[in-house]
């Protein structure tokens, strides 16, 4: 992509109400703009970054063996009284009236119509387990939205659902979603902990929050530092397997959220060495409440002894939208964003020093092609702005590398090579420059 | 994609409400369930179909130069006030009142929203032309929503808008897009006829709807015959060069909806041989409305000349989520949908004859490991149904090419390959098919 034919119109100055780094430096960076409270737009360069996330979350979903659909974003009001959370949902549920006053809803969440449409598909144990997922904008009317993408009202969500037969069955289900979660987040550069944490509206008796240790974060949580080193499952794990063994390794260390701690347990079962109390961004939530909405909603299936039974029932969310600003808040500096590859909007930013002169315009031309060729993602900078303003635009939008060119370096046939998470920098023949960027790429090579 | 752990509730009963074909068989086929008047959830088949149309629109708008971004659902009124269009829209406008009583909508299209981020990103004639696109659902309360997916009232939409200086450029963007609807719509197989047309509530004085002709299209249309023949803009056409060699090609010939026909001209331009008298789906709206909203939302540049100028706008929607429906109506029979390869959920739906036997198990896995290996989308068929069900049901949901395998052909080493679209088999050998079917889906041969 060249700049002159891109969108991105930065921020000179630092937004007042912007109280966190993320929200800061998605404003300034042209990455999203506010469009109402808790709402926004997601400009060219934010998309690309929300995109990214949401095909990591995709792949991840597909490879534990769930199936992707799409719920529509308005519900019917009628399918909440069935489970009896139309009225218990309170303010946080934006309600609508349409033109032949039928109630309906924006939904915040999905057990509900997801159980009335597996309800209606599956009639046997036989075509159990059915693991489906959807990744569908939600709109929760929070009080206060803040935090920019952290604490939107219009927010977009991963929620994945499972129907099982019996509490073992769904456990292992379960387990698929919590290995998943290890990989997704770990895919975008994040050591996310497993907490065990309150269930809330939802309901359930088994749930796990997973957190991204940062200041900025909203819950005060307790765990473990071990938590923190421990190895995420390979991509060759088969998740038709037990997958307790994972699990129990996460679960044998204390951690829990603030709303189910219990300091007496935490000092009991925790060295002093490795207490860490701190805070933390929840990321992602998943839950076991067994037949809570099957009941409820007569979910029924045929067992392998010719009754029917209620499912049980899972759900697993990822907050996509705000994983955006949880890798922002995690990678960035006061000059801007520190991508990890696998995110970034942009794996390399090419800046052409000097515009209008032929041999670098051809040497430029020549890189972006040829990145592009190679499926490297790039902002070429062939504008006229001084090279003062154009390093630190691409410090801002925090390409994970630089390639600078200028007449002095093509002289000797040299292009300098920037490294964002670091500021390393090296020199390079020309000819290398394709090479070393996309194998770059493909080793996921941003934070050494 | 094992069919055992797909999601598929094909429906037995043809449902007695669905008129059209393509309601009807996406309802019989598992791809779609209503959840209120003119609201569908995509079930896993019918998703991929969407994903697959959404992608095509994507890469073509990308090709024309196009920028991707994100808007959200839920717009402000007062965002609609400016251009005074809150009032004027009327009832298909789903207004909603948040919980701090503030007035907001869902939005039914974009021009004041996209008005809105431009005019706060973009101050000089040099930053121009802007074109920017999304593709996000919309909500248009219809009072009559009907035929499924074709006229629902929570739909996909793709919706871009350009910026220029002048009506010169601003002439071009539009032939930016009417060169790219020829070709996204070519991609999926669709004949679609650029058609002068009225604008509507958008405005302006420049419009072409794009329309497929089908017998159960809403709108009554006259053309002539020789505009379903002429050649489609080829993946090297340069849309920075001159495109309105390629309209005029298109435009010379007579084509209007009922909205502005006149008889007189059609009889005068048009011999009798080769007058199209037919009914047609609307797939694309493209617009030039100059400075419509450009001026009532003060949305101005500077000039070469330093003074401020209300920017020439147009905007460009295609139907995403209808145009899953306007594919089936071009492509079915009594049997199921016939999906060109380039849209197909799946491109082979593969059919072990006889699970449970060893030498047809170890066939039947092996090619469907080589299938996907080969980045062929394939739905294997293993469960314990007879042969019937499975051909029914493959049928129904319509692979382009079936790949039938069992015991008696695995003797001599033969495997049948039927082909969807015109029922030709033919038999090949065993080690034949993976090649067989990866060159089909290269080719996008499905419709001879």
């Amino acid at each position: 992509m060249k700049l002159s034919q891109y969108y991105l119109p930065l921020l000179k100055e630092t937004p007042a109400d912007a109280q966190i780094a993320s929200h800061r430096l998605m404003l300034r960076a042209g990455m999203i703009r506010q469009e109402g409270a808790g709402i926004y737009a997601w400009l060219p360069l934010g998309h690309r970054v929300l995109k990214k996330i949401e095909q990591i979350v995709r792949e991840e979903e597909d490879r534990a063996g769930a199936v992707e659909m799409l719920m529509p974003t308005i519900q019917q009001a009628d399918l909440w009284r069935e489970s009896g959370r139309y009225d218990a949902y309170g303010k946080e549920m934006l309600r609508i009236t349409d033109r032949g006053d039928r109630e309906m809803l924006f939904g915040p969440t999905n057990e509900e119509m997801i159980t009335e449409i597996f309800r209606a598909g599956v009639r046997s144990y036989k075509d159990l387990p059915t693991l489906l997922y959807h990744i569908q904008w939600k709109f929760r009317d929070e009080i206060r939205p803040r935090f920019g993408v952290m604490r939107g009202r219009e927010f977009l969500m991963k929620d994945a659902y499972s129907f099982d037969i019996d509490e073992a069955s769904a456990r292992h289900s379960y387990n698929r979603f919590f290995a998943a979660y290890l990989r997704t987040f770990s895919r975008m550069g994040l050591t996310a902990i497993p907490m065990r944490a309150d269930t809330g509206p939802i309901g359930g008796d088994l749930s796990h929050e997973f957190i991204v240790l940062a200041d900025t974060g909203e819950s005060a949580v307790f765990c473990d530092k071990r938590l923190l080193d421990l190895p995420i499952p390979g991509a060759d794990t088969d998740f038709s397997k037990d997958l307790q063994p994972i699990v129990d390794q996460f679960t044998n260390y204390y951690a829990a959220t603030d709303e189910i701690y219990d300091e007496k347990e935490f000092e009991q079962k925790v060295d002093e060495d490795n207490r860490v109390s701190a805070r933390g961004i929840e990321i992602g939530h998943i839950f076991y409440f067994g037949t809570k909405y099957s009941k409820a909603m007569n979910a029924l299936v045929t067992g392998p002894d010719g009754k029917n039974t209620a499912v049980h029932m899972g759900s697993y969310g990822v907050g996509v939208s705000r994983l955006v600003g949880a890798v922002i808040e995690a990678f960035h500096d006061d000059d801007g964003c520190k991508w990890p590859m696998s995110v970034a909007p942009f794996h390399v930013g090419l800046v052409n020093l000097k515009p209008g002169d032929a041999d670098t315009d051809a040497a430029c031309n020549n890189i972006y092609k040829g990145l592009q060729a190679a499926g490297v993602d790039v902002l070429y900078d062939e504008t006229k702005a001084r090279p003062g303003e154009k390093f630190a635009r691409m410090d801002l939008i925090g390409a994970p590398l630089q390639v600078v060119i200028g007449p002095r370096g093509l002289g000797e046939g040299k292009v300098e090579v920037k490294r964002r998470s670091d500021g390393a920098r090296e020199e390079l023949a020309l000819e290398a420059v394709v090479e070393y960027a996309s194998s770059a790429v493909r080793d996921g090579l941003s934070h050494p």
